[in-house]
């Protein structure tokens, strides 16, 4: 229709330049960028989702239930059966996907005059909902080897008084799991210093060699966990996230929360899901295998590996980590240059894919040594 | 876990003893309360719904096409088809609900430091929205008779200078459409005080006697038509609103979006309702013809009653509105108080509902009477 172009609207000042978040999708055999779970939902679970969702677009003419009732009870067996900490309804809030779990609590908690903090290198996204919502942002530092120094880390709360403090454990892009005492001390610190809010990322944490923080909201009414169905359910494309937290914060979060957010489909899809948590957690169990296989692999091969709990894997050190991800690519495996200079990232993959990875990268120490 | 209430957390201080948004749902015979449509999917849709949706859940463990591309595509389609003006991908961005296409546009166009005008009593989401946002609100004027007098209006944009301009026609809760030459001299308005965007909010327009405002897009690139599934297409419970705009806009609103926040469930199911256009809108077409019996047997009963173009009709006037919901309850049908003194708002329902509905006020008149 014209020739206008973004910065000729009236956009807000912060965005002017900026470009949209996103992974560059390539059209590659082997896609390890993304830390999707490479196993298809079983087929008796498709069938499910179809008869579901069958039922639900029956009465899809009549807006859907604002409360999510039903799926959010489910949410709560399911992280009291896998969790060690009982959780009911009123503790669970669910959204499209944690990051519209995230917007929601910056929104009521941060906002325009406030501000979260973050350890990076660190989930990206964090920064973007900041910006997103008008919360001021606040890179917080990790160590050389990406852990969190809690002394460091209490300085920075204390120096910055943040209204929200994120910890994502495992953490992604680098793989490792925040130790639930460093997690105890950062809470105190908030507390001590405004008090704050502390969003516990646990996205990866079904990966983890260790155990759910879950039971830390014992006492904790200022700590909130969120979680996703996209890595451990292998539903990325239903975008289902959610939360746990004192009921306090599952009211609070309904001020701003866009009603009827969550779709009756998206509810149908997600509690077929639920009912096949067994079978998913089973493919859980074969990726944490296939990850330990390219940890010991990477290594073997001479790469420094990042100790991880996730589903992915970060590995370099790199003089150009970007030209490695493209002499990989160049091989037909796509990784993830998250930014983090000298490191990529790899998802596990299925363990053909996995493979496929490897013989790529031991061809491209090859030629980086010629 | 606790006994912690929302005002014992640090949430915003505009929050604080603010309730969530949202009609109170009962469980009544006859619910006209929230404009959904009666009529639930024809069995032939609910069917291709499941089957794009099984196609789709085989490919769940992948994240969704981030852009939508085929259903923006569709979209696109059936506005070029019905609203006279030729669109196509570039032009149409889709999200859940209309109202999370507000949330796009005020977190690309509004935000902290800016403001959004509307002409209330109208769409009430907003006003709320802005709030969620962090854009000052202002509240416009309309006349005694719900109509806005251009006049007026003009000076209030001159006057407070606002960042975005909400114009939603039909209007919600009162009905009435806001003529074309009004919405042209508000954009100019809007363009020589700022200049600003001028979102017009469209949800109900296919119920409307006049045309879709679509071809005002021409040579106006800050106007932002919004739409909805939810009501035209009988699809409150699926959550998809979309925007129809110059492709700059719809490249702004990326800056902001969550990525990959439609589902593939989402998109699939609103492309299987695509396939089945012609039939929903036969609907439309009843449900026009009972919201023209429900204007004139109101006013054959003796109520004022606001012109529409929508799916509901807004009548009075009662000295005690909430009274007369109350009364109108207690027969078992659950019409909306939106809080506009003096009126009540009534979706069209079905003939057997719409029947219910004046039975019920024709006995409250009486006993008001009596």
């Amino acid at each position: 229709m014209s020739d206008v172009r973004i910065d000729d609207l009236p956009i807000r000042d912060e965005l002017r330049g900026k470009s949209p978040y996103g992974a560059p999708q390539l059209d590659v055999p082997v896609r390890l960028n993304t830390n999707e779970n490479p196993y298809p939902l079983p087929e008796p679970l498709v069938e499910r989702i179809a008869e579901r969702v069958r039922e639900a677009a029956r009465d899809l003419n009549r807006y859907p239930d604002r409360d999510a009732i039903q799926l959010r009870t489910e949410l709560a067996k399911y992280l009291s059966d896998t969790g060690g900490f009982p959780l009911a309804l009123e503790n669970v809030w669910a959204a499209n996907g944690s990051n519209e779990v995230i917007q929601q609590l910056l929104q009521t908690f941060g906002g325009p005059g406030r501000s979260a903090i973050g350890f990076e290198p660190s989930y990206s996204m964090h920064a973007l909902i900041a910006r997103g919502t008008g919360t001021g942002w606040i890179s917080g530092p990790r160590k050389e080897d990406f852990t969190i120094d809690p002394a460091a880390a209490e300085r920075a709360i204390a120096e910055h008084r943040p209204d929200v403090v994120f910890l994502t454990t495992p953490n992604n892009p680098t793989g490792n799991a925040v130790p639930p005492e460093t997690v105890r001390a950062l809470y105190d610190a908030a507390q001590a210093a405004k008090p704050s809010m502390v969003v516990v990322d646990e996205a990866y944490v079904e990966f983890s060699h260790g155990a759910s923080l879950l039971p830390l909201l014992e006492g904790r009414p200022h700590l909130v966990i969120s979680r996703t169905m996209s890595k451990a359910f292998g539903a990325a494309g239903l975008r289902l996230g959610y939360l746990a937290a004192d009921p306090a914060v599952v009211d609070a979060v309904q001020l701003v929360r866009l009603p009827y957010h969550l779709s009756a489909i998206t509810q149908a899809t997600a509690l077929a899901a639920l009912e096949h948590t067994d079978t998913l957690l089973g493919y859980v169990e074969q990726l944490k295998s296939e990850r330990d296989r390219l940890v010991a692999e990477l290594r073997a091969i001479g790469y420094d590996v990042v100790e991880s709990d996730a589903n992915f894997v970060q590995f370099g050190r790199f003089a150009d980590a970007h030209a490695v991800w493209q002499k990989i690519l160049d091989r037909g495996v796509l990784v993830r240059d998250n930014g983090v200079p000298g490191w990529l990232r790899v998802s596990a993959g299925t363990p053909a894919e996995n493979d496929a990875f490897l013989d790529a990268v031991r061809e491209v120490k090859k030629e980086l040594e010629a």
